[in-house]
This record gives structure tokens, C-alpha cells and sequence, in this order.
């Protein structure tokens, strides 16, 4: 049984990480910390911070804001418990402390916990080299303010490195005539095009094409909701404590 | 029996049409007219003209160049024959032509006998009003060197038509930041955005996403090859002579 | 401003309707009724019952049980408020009131709010006829302990309808040799087949694919969220006060 | 320069080969086999067998029969050429054959050369483990007689294989109410259902369907035309001649 307290535990993310981390078999939520208190406390006590935490732990997800990571890093060092990291928008002073955490004790940091997201995006870089052309289309729910979805960025990214690595560049621009200006999409580099629909009613969609002499793969990734992140999480969990050093990203956790 | 003579009978829209109406039953392919002898001839005569077509003949089908369709038209009037042309790039001499045929017989003239894509655009303006957003994604071969393709652009107005005759109109684009340019598409107007995705191994799709709140409608539309117009070509045939008058699209045609 | 109250405001489909229509201009909720105090009341009164309602109404949304749905018709016809009923399992004691109801005010019945579903069904009946073949996949979460769905089994129901009445019959079935038993799926008459796909994530999606000679129209409805009901719930409040008169289905509102 | 033979050069398979393959660099079709004449050579001599080829060869590509697949492995093992199968119906003594040559030359024998069907099963494999459930919807024309097809039998087998060695079982089929009989499709094996769509216009169509908590992953593969087996029968002729030996599938090649 892994004990785990949840950093971040009243967000919205850490609250649906508490639902669904608590049904899971061998993880037993052992505490919410948080700087307000949760709606949902999913029979977790509740801390103001990592520093009241008077009961055993094997490890600490960490959901929460960028200042919060170094001390749940100085922490999880201290007190010998693996760390799982999904906060954005880190620097390199949190990175660091991640970095030097890592030297004692097992750390995975990670970007997208959605395991199909991760394998989307395996899957486009091993597609990659086999294909004439490479087209990414991500739809999204209308609140969404920023096109493309940094998902499809990384996406078009490793898509584009697969391709240079195996020496395979796209043709040239089919379209020589543009009826409507823009229609192509944004350019990715390479010839792979960004597509973004924003649509109310979606989540969060992302299909990239693939096309060949007479076929076509499509690789599509659905996110219908929070609970798409449990997984992932519940699987660097079972790694976290495995050995100490700070990883990237849960790809490699995936045989 | 219907006896159709098909003007344009040795291209590859002339020959795909020979072979698909020899197929069905009420209709018989009494002669094909072009230029140059077609490669097959589907057991039906060639003639270098429709001056020398000697045979009873009910209808003429007309998929050859703007010039030729003038002729068809007088030739139709004087045997009282209908015609149905789908020939494209008419200019205005042309379309005279038609309209004086059709003082005398019935003419059907349209840009798309695709079943599924008039049904489609149908569709597409009926759904129009009842939805908060919509986008379209067009998909074709890489050889295609115009976009976004002349159907979206049919369709997107029809959409953007059904929805101001509703009083509807799209809330304010969502995007506010682009982490790559060009991402959202061409805007067609009214906030329709239109996407145009070019890949090998394609042929020819469509889809018009509708989003409102909770939910999607997607019509898709996919060409796979040319036959997809005999079954629209046999539907104005079944038609055309039913009454004088020139009119455009066979939509009324279907119930 | 048309005042409402909400029976059954209290379930998840209330709480949802409640949530959705109070964002609504033009409606005002004005009471929650139901026999538990509702968890959220945006801003409206709560009531045990409807024979408690002390203000102004000018139409009922039961969304609740068969017996309440008799006590909501006798009240809105004393009162002369419209009535909107979203209950399921209605049998002949409680569809005999809801004619009754309509002799003084306005009833409008319906299985399904949801108008990208309603205009699902509508179009399929529509292409019906013209294609030579159809298939249903209906795909839904795997809590669903049903299937085919009501929702796929309805839309069946109509393109069978539809062919019937259009003299057009699907060809024998294709498959001559099964290699594994019962891939065809389910059989709902005239040929027409009925896949259900059962995953977890999923929520509930259908698509009607209809084939013909080098072609297919795909027709695809997704359901998100509960908010997908309120679009056609707000239609519906928006024409019960017309007319008196007892209707089943929100199809004749969408123009 | 690899010189190839064709063997079934006559064949739609060997005509759409010998179009596509004479058309790539590094690739020079020295001669067609067949019993008939091709209808069209490709700039290619025709022989009635390969005991008359009297030019160099590197490698021998046969799509033909399995009685003359002994003939091509005995030939290549001669002459000292490679050898790529896609003959289809093998038996013991072909099997045997191709062993033996395989002890002089090359041999590659595979089922499918579509490199995106390939990729798909691969890809289908890697998901396997990592998802509570997993659907396959295989659609084709109305023309294919057999249901579930071949591929999807191939790529059932692959997913429930893996969920097998990574020891994750599918959780009870959650349908316990059948309106329509039949509609939850062929039972592959540990709870993976199989579904099969026949419709006149589809070509050959295959989506894999992966869904977890909250999210959904879909591998979907298009065949538009035979064109989409060039590139994988090119790609077994770049490394044929490597070495000796008798291997089965394309999957290994690509990296």
C-alpha cells in the first residue's frame, strides 16, 4: 500500500486526483494539503502545509503552484517519500530543487498524466518516417483562448524531429491557389499542419493524419474529463520509489 | 426506357457515366459524343457530334467544355429532348443558352450530382440556426491545388445564410493568443471557420461540425469516386422530362 | 420573462435544467419543487410541492416520476401555465392527463431534448431513401447496462420508416460466410444494422452511416454533458404558451 | 538498382505493383510473369514463366498462386535473389519451400503490406495494457463476403494477446439488457468485441477503440487503393537481400 498526500489537494485538479487515487487498490490517500480547505475531503485529513504532516508517507503528488513544488521537493528529500509532480509553468529555480530532490529520492515530472495522450503522441513519432504528409487537427471547447493546444505543439514537434531523424521531408505545399485566405492551417515546420477547431460542447480532441499512396492512419485522443489524469498519476506512483532520480514525462514508464 | 445520348462521352466523367447508367434499368446509353472515339464504349454507338446522331433520343447528359453546351442546349430544343449539364466554368452566353432550351424543354444544370453532397449542404443549413458555433474540415488528395475546395466554400455560405435569415450569429472568435499563426483557418464569414487538410491517399470528405452547449453534430460527407454522381445524374434524368423550365441543382429533386 | 418552476429541481437532471435555464434571458426559475431540498438552488425557492408554489408561473418543467407528472398536468391547467415534461415511463394514466391538460394550456412531451438529437433522426429520415444501404453505431459509457440504446433503437425505427415509405429495400445482407459469429451486429428490420460499442470515458454518441455508389454520409451526434438537454428545453418554453393542445416531440419546433 | 520480377504480373495486385513499383527510384522491373498477358507491361517484358527470364535479377516478387510460390523459392534459391511474398492460402509444403530457400536467400512473407495496417497492429499491441477495454469497428464495401475481416481477426489476436502477458483482463461485458438481440458484436476474446459495417462506396476501413477513465484512444486505418501495398513491398525489397533467412510480416523493418 502506497500512502500519499496530495499537494494542490483543493484544487480542481487535486480534488479529482482524490476521488480517483482513493478507489484505486495499493494507494491510500493519507492527507490533502492545501492553503484553503478542500469542498471534498474523500476521508483524507486535511493539512495547511507539508510541515504539519504527522503521518507515514511513501509519497507526495504535487498539484499545485510552482512556489509550492520547491517545498514539496525539500520535503519529499527530507523525509525520504518519492515525488509526482503535474504543476505547470515551472522555472528554473523549481526545476533545480527538483533537480537536487531527485538526487535522494525518486522524481517524475510530467506535463500530460492522460496516458493517451502520451501514447498519441509515441505512436505519431513512430508513424512519422512512414508517411508522405502529416496533418494535426485539435479541437477544443470554446473557452479555450490560445491555438494551438500546447499538446498539439509538442505533438508537431516530435512529429517534425521523427522526420528529420529519418531524413523524410514532406513536399512541397500542395495548395497553389487560395480561394479563402488561411484555410491551410498554421505550419508546424516541415509541412506538418496545425489545424484548431473551438467548438462549445468539446473537451478536449486531437486527431493527427497521416497519409500515404492509397491509405491513410489516423491517430485520434479523446479527453472527456479529470479523470483521464488518474491513470497516469496511479502509474508514476508505482515507479516514483523505485530508484532516486529526477525523470521527465511518464513515456518511458510505458513498457 | 429512357434513351440518353452523353455529350462528353470520351472523358473520364463521360465514360464513368457511360458505364454506371448502362447499369440501370430504365435507362439505355444510345450514343456517346466527343471529339475523340472513347477508349470504352459500353456497347453503345460513338458520334463525332450530336449532328449526327440519327437514333430516337429522349435526354442528353451534357459533361464536356463550356462551347459544346451551347450546342446541346439548341440541339435539345429542336428534338425536344431534356438535358441535364453538369459541365462547369459556364459564363453568361452559356447559361442564355439554357435558359432559351428551357423555354421549350426541361434543362437541370448542377455543380454537384452527388447525392451525398446536396444532402449534406441540406443539412447543413437546416442545423445552421440551432447551434451556437460552427466549423468545417475538408479533406482531399494532395494533388488538389486550390483551397479551400469549391464544395466548402458552397457550403459555408449556405450555413452562414441559414444563420443570419435565423437571427443567429457567432459569439466573438474564442482566440485571444497564437502560439502559431494561422492555426483557427479561413473565415468564411459569420465566424464559420473553414479548414482544408491536404493528404495523400485521400479523396474527397467533408465535415461540418455543429457544437452547442453539452453537445455536437458532425455531418460527414465522403467522395470515394466518380460513381458517386451517376446515381444524382439518374435522378435529373428521371426528372427532366417531366416539364419545361431551366433550373439549377437537382436539391428540389430529392423529396 | 416567462417564470418557471422546475419539478424534480432537486435530481441531477433538475439541478442540471436549473443551472442551465436560470443562465437563460427571457426565463426566470421561480421555484424548485421536489420532495428533498435540492443540493444548489440557484437563486429560486425551494418547495415540497407544487400545491405550495405562492407566485406568479407561467410554465411547469417535471422532469421527475410518472405519478408527479399527473399532479403537474391538473395544476398547470388550473392555473393556465404551459407545461414541459422530460419524465420517461409514462404510461396511459399519466399520458390521459397530459391530454387533458392540453384542452385548456399548452403540453409538450418529449423522450429526447437533446436538439442535435432530434435533428440526428430527422436527417437520417430524410436521407433514408436515397442510399442504398444503413448502419447505426451507437457508442456509450460501459455503466450503460442496455442495447442497443432507446435513442439508436428510435432512429432505427424512422430510417426504416422512411425506406419503407420510399418503396426502397436494402439488398440481401453481404456477409455470407462468419468467421467469427455475430459481428453484423443487430438487425432492426429492412436491413438496417445496430452496433453498440460499450467503453468506459465514452459518454453517448451515435453515428447513421448511410453508402451508396462511391459514397457515404455520415451523420454523428455527440452528448457531452447534461447541458446538451437545456438548449431543447428553453425551445420547447419557448412555444408551450402558443397554443393549447397536447404534442409529443420538440421536432415540429425546429422550423 | 534492385531489378525485380514480378510473378502474377498480370494479376490487379501485379498490375497495380508493377505501376507503382516501376515508378520508384532505386527500384528497375526487369520482367512480369504470368500464365496470361498483362494488359499492361509498364515498359516491362512479359514471360510465361520465370524459367524463361533471361536477364539479371536481384529479387523476385510473387502475388500469384501458391503452387507457384515452390517454383519461385526453388528459382531464387538457384539464382541467388531474394524473395517477397504476398500470395495468400499458403500451406504446409509453400511453408516448406520458402524455409528451404530461405536457407540460400532472403525471404519475406507477409499477409498485408499496408504499412498504416501495420503500424495499426502495432500500435493496437502497445495500447493494449494500458486500457480497461478495447473495441474494433472493421467497415468494408458490401461486395466482401466474409465478416469480421481478416486484418481485424489478425489485430483482435494482437490486443488480446498483449492484455494477456500484461496480465489485464477486460472487466464483465456490461450489457445485461438486450432490446435487440446481437447488437454488442463477435466476442474476440477477453471481452474485446469485434463489429463489422458493410456498406456499398467504403473501400476497406479498420478503427481500433481504447477507452479508459475519462479519456478515449482511437488507431484508425483507411485503405482507399491497392496503391497503399507498394510502399511496404518496396520497403521488404530495400532489405531482402540483407540476408538469409525466412521471416514472416513487414512489422520488424520498420524501426
Amino acid at each position: 500500500m502506497t500512502r500519499i498526500v496530495l499537494v494542490g489537494g483543493a484544487g480542481r485538479m487535486g480534488q479529482a486526483l482524490a476521488e480517483g487515487l482513493s478507489r484505486r487498490e495499493n494507494l491510500e490517500v493519507v492527507g490533502l494539503v492545501d492553503v484553503h480547505e478542500p469542498a471534498q475531503r474523500f476521508s483524507a485529513p486535511y493539512y495547511r502545509s507539508l510541515a504539519e504532516v504527522d503521518v507515514a508517507v511513501d509519497a507526495v503528488v504535487d498539484f499545485s503552484r510552482p512556489d509550492s513544488v520547491v517545498t514539496s521537493a525539500a520535503w519529499c528529500a527530507e523525509h525520504g517519500a518519492g515525488l509526482v509532480v503535474g504543476t505547470t509553468g515551472l522555472g528554473e529555480v523549481e526545476r533545480d530543487a527538483l533537480q537536487r530532490a531527485g538526487e535522494r529520492v525518486g522524481v517524475i515530472l510530467a506535463a500530460n498524466f492522460s496516458i493517451g495522450a502520451v501514447l498519441s503522441e509515441r505512436f505519431a513519432a513512430l508513424a512519422a518516417p512512414y508517411f508522405e504528409r502529416v496533418e494535426i487537427i485539435e479541437l477544443h471547447h470554446d473557452r479555450k483562448v490560445d491555438a494551438p493546444s500546447g499538446t498539439s505543439l509538442v505533438t508537431a514537434r516530435a512529429v517534425v524531429e521523427a522526420r528529420r531523424r529519418a531524413g523524410r521531408e514532406s513536399g512541397p505545399e500542395p495548395t497553389e491557389r487560395h480561394t479563402l485566405e488561411g484555410a491551410r492551417g498554421a505550419d508546424a515546420g516541415g509541412g506538418v499542419r496545425v489545424h484548431s477547431v473551438r467548438l462549445p460542447g468539446l473537451v478536449a480532441h486531437q486527431e493527427i493524419l497521416f497519409g500515404g499512396p492509397g491509405e491513410g492512419l489516423t491517430i485520434r485522443h479523446d479527453s472527456f474529463d479529470r479523470q483521464s489524469f488518474v491513470q497516469g498519476v496511479a502509474l508514476a506512483l508505482a515507479h516514483v520509489n523505485e530508484r532516486a532520480g529526477f525523470v521527465e514525462g511518464i513515456d518511458h514508464l510505458l513498457g
